[in-house]
Formats: C-alpha cells, structure tokens, sequence
C-alpha cells in the first residue's frame, strides 16, 4: 500500500485508499481508558492550494496528549468526536506548495491518522537520519525539551546535584544523560526498582529513588547529601514538593510538566513551600514548551544530541509500538508508567 | 538619658543606666498575642574586644519577625527565652574597632532591646539622611526590597500591567510608586476599601482589588483586562493563586515574602496552578533576600529612591510608634493589616 501511495498522482490515492483515524469518542473526567476512543476509516484528504498531503510515519505519544483533555493550555483544548491530536512524524506524498516536494520528511501536529492534509505553514521540515525513529525521540521534541529546558533554565554546572523526574521516560533519560556529560551528579526519580536499577546500570546516572515507596523521602534525602542545585520537573505534585525541601540556596527548577495531576478528574493542591520556600532559598522556578527554542537554541540540540548520539555519549531509548491502532493503549501504559524512553506508534509499517 | 549617654565613657554608660528589652516568652503556635513577650530590664552591655555598643534610635517592624518564629528561614529562628529580633538603626556610642567611631548611623540586627553590642562585621554603616526614619522606610529594607526585586527579578516595561499585593504596606507601596514610574499600569492588591481608596487617591495606583471581598477574583480580572506581566507577592496562599490565574505568557512573579502563612499554625498547601501554569503559560517564579543585593544594586537602590524621593516622585509613608514597650501590639497590628506604609517603633524619643 504505501510503496504504491508514495510514487502516486493525486488522484490514485483519493480513489483507492483509505485513512484510519483514531476519534476521541468522548472526554475522560477522570482516569483515561480505551472507552474514550473509536477507531474509523475515511476517505484520504485531497490537500487545496498552499497545502500538502502526509503521510505518517511515527506517531508520537507523549504525557502532554492527555493533559490537551483536560482544557486549552499552550494549545487549544482537544474536543470529543475529533480525530486525536498528536505530533507526528511524516512523508510528503503531494505538495500543493513550492516549500515543500514529495518525499520531504516533515514534523507535523498531524494528529492520530495516517494521512492528513495541512497547510505549509504548520510543518517543520526535518533532515533525514538513520534511523528515522530518532527524529522522535532524541532528535524530536522530548530530546530537545531535554536539551533546551536543562541547559537553557537548568545550567547545571560540574559538581552541582541535578535530580530529574520521570528518569526513565523520553525526556528525563535524555536529560539524565546531558547532565552527566556536563560533569553534574545525576539523581533519577522512576516509579518501580527495575527502572531504578536499569537506569544506573544502563544509563550511568549516579543514584535513582523510586517515588513508590514509602520511605521517598528518606531515600532522596539520601541520594542527594549535598542537597539539590537543579531539579528537572516533569510530574509536579507530591514528588515536586519533596524536592523543593531538599533544594540549595539558588537552585533552579525547570517546569517542564506536571504528568502527576493529568490522568484525573481532581488535581491536587499546589505544593507546599510556594511561596515560602522559593523566597527563603532564592529559587527560581520557569517554565517552557521547546516550541520557544526553535529557531534557536533547538537548532543547537539537535546538532549537539546528534554528535553525542553518533559519539555514543548518548544512548537512545525507543519504545516502538506497532500500528495506529494500538495507540490507545500504549497512551494508557504511557500514563502508568510503562515505557522505557520514547514511546511513538509505527504507524507505517515500513518506516525505518 | 539619651542625651547624656551620647557624649559619655563606656565606663559611665554602664553605671548609670539601663537596658530596656523585649523577650519573647513563649513561642506562638498559632496566632501572636502579647502574651508572648515579656519586658526586662538588663544592664547595658559591656562591647569587647572588636565589638561596638549601640543606641537604638528606630525598630523595624517587618512581617518577617513573625515567620521567623516559624522556624529557620534564610536565618535561624527565634527561640524562646531570648530578646526578640529585628533589624534597627542604631547609633555608635562606643567603638573597640577602628572600623566605627562613636555616632557612626548603623543599620544591624540589634533585636528589640534599648542597646545592644555587635560584633563589627554584622553592622552596616548608614550615611544619615533628614528624616532619620527614612532610613528605616523607603532608604530602608523595606524601600531597597521594592527596588532591587522589581527591577532586578520582575523587570516591567512600560505599558505592561504590575500586580501588587500587600499594596499599602511598607515594599508594597514602594513597588507600586516605583512601577508607576517605569510606566506600567499599576494594580494594587490590599484589605479593606479604605486603603484601596487610600492607594489611588494618594499613590497613584491605577486600581486596587479588596482580598477580603467575595468578588476578589473578579475584581482582580476586571482591574486587570489585559492579564498580568509582572506580580510582586508577599503574601503567597490564594491571592497568588488567583493572580497565576490572570498571569500573561511569560509573566515574572517576584516571590518576596508569604504573610498569608506567617501567623498561623497551620499553613495552607500550596496553590493550585504550580507547577501546571507555569509551564503553559512560561511563568518564572523567583525568590530573593535584599541583602542578596548588598554591595550591588541595593546601593543603586538607595540612591535612586533618594532621588526620587527628594523630587517628589515617590512619597514617603511611615507609622511611627513611640516607644519600645508599643513593639509587640504594633507588630500584632501590622500582622493583621493596620499599618498604611513602614511601620517602625522610635525607641530612642529624641531621633528625628
């Protein structure tokens, strides 16, 4: 099917091929189940002027999906009966555009779909790489969410203790691993002990505590006996706090996300220690969305992210899952803690 | 007495008179009541080797004083038994250092306590200024904190909206003046219509939100129609809560103090919206001591507030109490919102 699509006029694809979508069938209120989803088939979109049809490649899923059901945050809300958002990566098949030529790999919110239309305007063209499943992971947003948030807020120097939560999944391993290379001691956070363990066997980091257990405190107490300089937040909540009791004087928290509160119908209450904690420590807590560095500084991670990946200073972690209709669920697991690194959906089978 | 201690010999001082102090007796656990303190009267210390002996001319009353004996903060907390705490200016009356010379204006710790003895390194020497006090208000810590957290941290442009809580006490009425001079739209937020009334009539405050009232929430959105840039919070609890709600994309919130949570035994948890806001919208939060600017741009600070206030830019509001035995009802009193701009207790009757 896709070896005939990719060479194809307009015209063929429209008449004899079909687009599965998967829908948000209805707005979770409080946990998110595969109740929320359907699975439908329609006709492949023909793209107007200025626009360009796609083909997806990998699907994306991130933490973030959900919290889009939730309500508008730095992007609109998602809407029950829609085909599900998410950022993909994907081939041109037909440009109406002269940006853009079949065959261009693209970085698109092009949604949980094989084919979808869009206007030049919202793509990204990417650089080709071997293989293409890093311009997912370490190449995509999370290593650049990694790269930019740690660096940019975080500057962590030698010596100082950065702690990062969510250490096994895509972004925190990656930024686990930048902050070894710039010489700091790395402290993971990880739900279970075989994430623990796996990341300092695997990825080097210098100590891990499971969030899980009950002496959580205790245990990053004593991961960090010199305190805590940067701290890498990507669950907000109860861990979030425990960490700003343990912070140094001057220590930088880099809001990333807030996984933590997203898979419910009733999020807590803020932290304690905001705002006391932050004035008597002269913290500084920022937020960011990568999407502020391109152009910029995103430019620069994924030139550096590619150097330490073919040096092997870094290594990638890639949870590839099968088909686009096996999203739902892995998008559930993600939520529960599942994956190892970066959880995407092959949705063509033939990508590599 | 003070008159004749001025001119006198240690030995005379120490003879003759007597040091009147505040101790705290028992800590508060809850609210603070005069039941508190205590008042004793001791000989006047000796100064040894290195050390200067000081009159007490004016005692700051600062909400700090209260969190304090919360615990350790950026110092270590007050303990029962001891002479309460607070910073003073003071005047040398005997010097074993070469560093100071009697009738040197210092700026210490002295506590609240008639004379004290210091140790030369924890004085700061002051230039003297008509009125005195101005050196305990807007040349004070109060002043150099709305200065250098402002300027430093929240940075406004002109035409961008300035929030401000505790707006008509001692830094709160000074960042709203300053910000008013840097051109932005300046938001007051205090308790009670009168001082609301009291800040656009006299400050020039473009308009103020009562926290006390049922509406404050949308009181705050309608005196703030085009969101906030920039939020100088000493208060913490709901009313930053609420401002993170209306903050703007990349909004800068100057974490200054926590008052809502100083006078009580049971803290609330933290606001709703962090670290969730902060990453949707890029706020940064930032906490900051004054005496982080020591040496720097407090000094900046001293000189442009004494020109500002020389020509009229900014006036200056003080509450002057007379007399050491008034501290502790005065500092129950500006715990609970009484005071309108610095409040400050003259111990020595005869400094102007």
């Amino acid at each position: 099917l896709q070896a005939h699509l990719c060479g194809t006029a307009r015209e063929t694809v429209m008449t004899t091929d079909a687009n599965q979508q998967i829908v948000i069938a209805e707005l979770p209120t409080n946990k998110l189940g595969t109740e929320h989803f359907s699975i439908q088939t329609t006709p492949i979109p023909q793209p107007g002027a200025g626009e360009v049809l796609c083909k997806t490649l990998y699907l994306s899923l991130d933490a973030a999906n959900r919290a889009w059901m939730q309500g508008a945050t730095y992007r609109s809300a998602i809407t029950a009966g829609t085909v599900m958002s998410g950022g993909v990566l994907a081939e041109v098949l037909v440009s109406n555009t002269p940006e853009f030529s079949p065959g261009d790999l693209v970085e698109a919110e092009g949604g949980w779909q094989q084919y979808f239309v869009a206007n030049s305007k919202v793509q990204r063209k990417r650089i080709r790489r071997d293989p293409l499943s890093h311009l997912v992971s370490v190449l995509g947003v999370t290593g650049k969410t990694a790269y930019c948030g740690l660096l940019d807020i975080g500057q962590p120097q030698a010596g100082e203790t950065v702690v990062v939560s969510a250490a096994a999944g895509a972004t925190g391993n990656v930024v686990g691993q930048i902050a070894k290379l710039k010489g700091a001691r790395v402290v993971g956070i990880a739900g279970g002990e075989e994430k623990c363990d796996w990341l300092q066997a695997e990825l080097g980091f210098d100590a891990t505590v499971d969030y899980r257990r009950d002496d959580f405190h205790r245990g990053l107490k004593e991961a960090c006996p010199n305190g805590i300089d940067v701290y890498f937040d990507s669950v907000g909540g109860a861990v979030l706090e425990a960490v700003l009791f343990r912070m140094n004087m001057h220590g930088r928290v880099i809001c990333c996300g807030a996984v933590s509160q997203y898979d419910t119908g009733s999020p807590e209450p803020g932290p304690r220690g905001v705002p006391g904690l932050i004035v008597t420590k002269r913290l500084s807590l920022r937020g960011f969305i990568v999407m502020d560095y391109y152009g910029g500084l995103a430019e620069q991670a994924e030139q550096d992210l590619n150097t330490w990946v073919q040096n092997g200073n870094i290594k990638v972690v890639e949870d590839i899952i099968e088909g686009l209709d096996a999203a739902p669920e892995a998008l559930i697991g993600l939520l529960g803690g599942q994956n190892y690194g970066k959880r995407m959906i092959r949705v063509d089978p033939t990508a590599r």
